[in-house]
């Protein structure tokens, strides 16, 4: 029985010894050296090569390395067993923080008294709005969309959700699926999307989608924050509609392509602030601890925790 | 029975007639124009001229139009009557929008991506700590400094507070006094002054007391927030530490002087931000409202709420 890691862009050898120091019972393997294809009963996965999974007869269970798992389905030849991925309440609470700290942001107009600081102008705003007369929209209503919302509700926040699958939630209006979109985007003044990137949501951040956002807002114009992934945003539709005024600025943390290229508008976009996808990183340690109990689950004859559906890609 | 309106800085005759709006049965008069002295029974007062209210034999209380009571005491001939400050829930949320907003900023390194995004560089930092290692400290416990704990506590920091006098929050480590302060300095990473300004809190923040900073924290230095009063803060201090690495950073809301001079160094420092003294409004609605039903209650007979202590001075 083997631990396979399979991932690209990090550093394999530091998560072979957290994982050794963690299962020292378990034989632990890297992608890129020879191992025994027949042993490895479990994979660890960020960003695999696609097809390397492929040829694993005894594999009983593929793990995320990432809360995210739309980096496994990228993947066409990607063995059919269990998949589960990390939940991690540290995860969780730091994309809150970003969360709060962008809508924050806008609500409190920091662009503009940083450009005031600039040219050391004394110049203060009467009619800030408060922020029960904002309204945030929070797309994706999972772990992370959630919390986001309660937290943005302690702060006074005006907040709503959309989901697939309608929800009841205490004190939270929610929306779901086609039907509940537009009546969603209507009431929106802050659009948060923390939705997983599947074959349905690739694409969703779009001029069609913007053109719904509510224009009558205390902010002046609707606002988007993505820090879900980049494949739910058109970003030609995001830069035109900056132009048009359909948005009033966006804060995004993933893109189409990162990291994101030297010639993107959006680096130097005066309405924009970029960050470079860290809205919620796991520290390696906690991931690995996770990994490590859902293996000891497995071992002991229990049920895996956090198994995502092939068939909705998340 | 009259109310004075007495103010500078702002715009009278909104407020004149704000009053009358909520209380038709009772002259408003303003200071600046001829009314009967023996009449006043009420003054509303924002930093009336020094002197204006003595002479009014029948005066029953003051107003401070805002939460401070700096500017009435400022006042050597203060009539000397029942004070009431105005308690307003929405200012205490903003003024914690305030708060979490800039403490936010600094644990996610706001500033760094800012820079960052100027220079199109895309570079992450893996050792970001999480908001629980990061410790918060209070000074003043009032209105405004329970709330901003309580949403800081929410956002995952290790809040705890300082005040006059001891007090026992569930769940809110807190120090008091002269004997409590440095205790409460060397476990602070981010200092949140949210005291009033009076004869023993003027120049508290000062280069012995950033001196008593934790120098250990997560965040890599000692960072100052004050939305509290200029009054409370040595500038020169400030800039003397900034340089010295004593500080590590300062957002400052308030200013010795107000509007900050432009020749002030604090303008371009690039580890300050400065607000312009906005961290929380009333709306001036909600305020006149305030009053007036203070006004009713002494009318009915009934005692004022939130009266200040002259012998504190808050
Ligand atoms: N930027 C970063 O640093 C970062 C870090 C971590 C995660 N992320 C991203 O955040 C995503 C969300 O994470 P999570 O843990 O909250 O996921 P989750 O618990 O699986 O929740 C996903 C939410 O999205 C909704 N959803 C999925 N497909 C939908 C569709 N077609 N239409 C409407 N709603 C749909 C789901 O609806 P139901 O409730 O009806 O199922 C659910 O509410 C991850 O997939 C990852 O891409 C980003
Ligand atoms: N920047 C802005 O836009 C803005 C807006 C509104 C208010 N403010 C400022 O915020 C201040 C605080 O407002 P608040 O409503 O929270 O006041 P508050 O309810 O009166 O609370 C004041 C707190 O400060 C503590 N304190 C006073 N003197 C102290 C001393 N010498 N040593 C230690 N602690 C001391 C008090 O201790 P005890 O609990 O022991 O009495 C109390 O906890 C106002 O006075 C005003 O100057 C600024």
């Amino acid at each position: 029985m083997t631990l396979l890691v399979a991932m690209t862009g990090w550093h394999v050898e530091d998560w072979r010894e957290r994982f050794q120091g963690l299962l020292p019972e378990l034989p632990v393997a890297v992608l890129g050296e020879p191992f025994d294809r027949r042993a490895v009963h479990y994979v660890a996965s960020w960003k695999h090569p696609e097809g390397s999974l492929a040829g694993l007869p005894n594999l009983a269970a593929i793990f995320s390395l990432g809360a995210g798992v739309d980096h496994l389905f990228a993947d066409k030849r990607l063995p059919d067993v269990p998949i589960a991925r990390v939940v991690d309440p540290d995860l969780t609470t730091r994309m809150s923080e970003y969360v709060v700290l962008h809508c924050l942001m806008l609500l409190r107009q920091q662009r503009r008294y940083d450009r005031q600081q600039l040219a050391k102008s004394w110049d203060d705003d009467r009619n800030q709005p408060a922020a029960r007369s904002v309204r945030v929209g929070i797309m994706g209503l999972g772990e992370l969309g959630l919390d986001a919302a309660r937290k943005l509700q302690v702060m006074g926040f005006d907040v709503a959700g959309w989901s697939r699958s309608p929800k009841s939630v205490e004190g939270l209006p929610s929306f779901a699926g086609a039907e509940g979109m537009a009546a969603f985007l209507a009431r929106t003044d802050i659009l948060v999307s923390l939705l997983p990137l599947t074959p349905e949501t690739r694409g969703v951040l779009n001029a069609e989608l913007f053109a719904g956002l509510a224009r009558d807002g205390r902010l002046g114009g609707p606002f988007l924050i993505n820090a879900g992934r980049g494949g739910l945003q058109v970003e030609a539709d995001i830069v035109a509609a900056l132009e048009a005024g359909t948005l009033k600025g966006a804060t995004l943390d993933v893109f189409e392509s990162e990291p994101l290229p030297a010639e993107s508008p959006l680096w130097s976009h005066p309405a924009v602030t970029v960050t470079p996808h860290n809205a919620a990183m796991s520290e390696p340690e906690a991931i690995a601890t996770l990994i490590a109990t859902q293996i000891r689950r497995l071992q002991a004859g229990e049920p895996l925790e956090h198994i995502v559906d092939p068939a909705k890609g998340y």
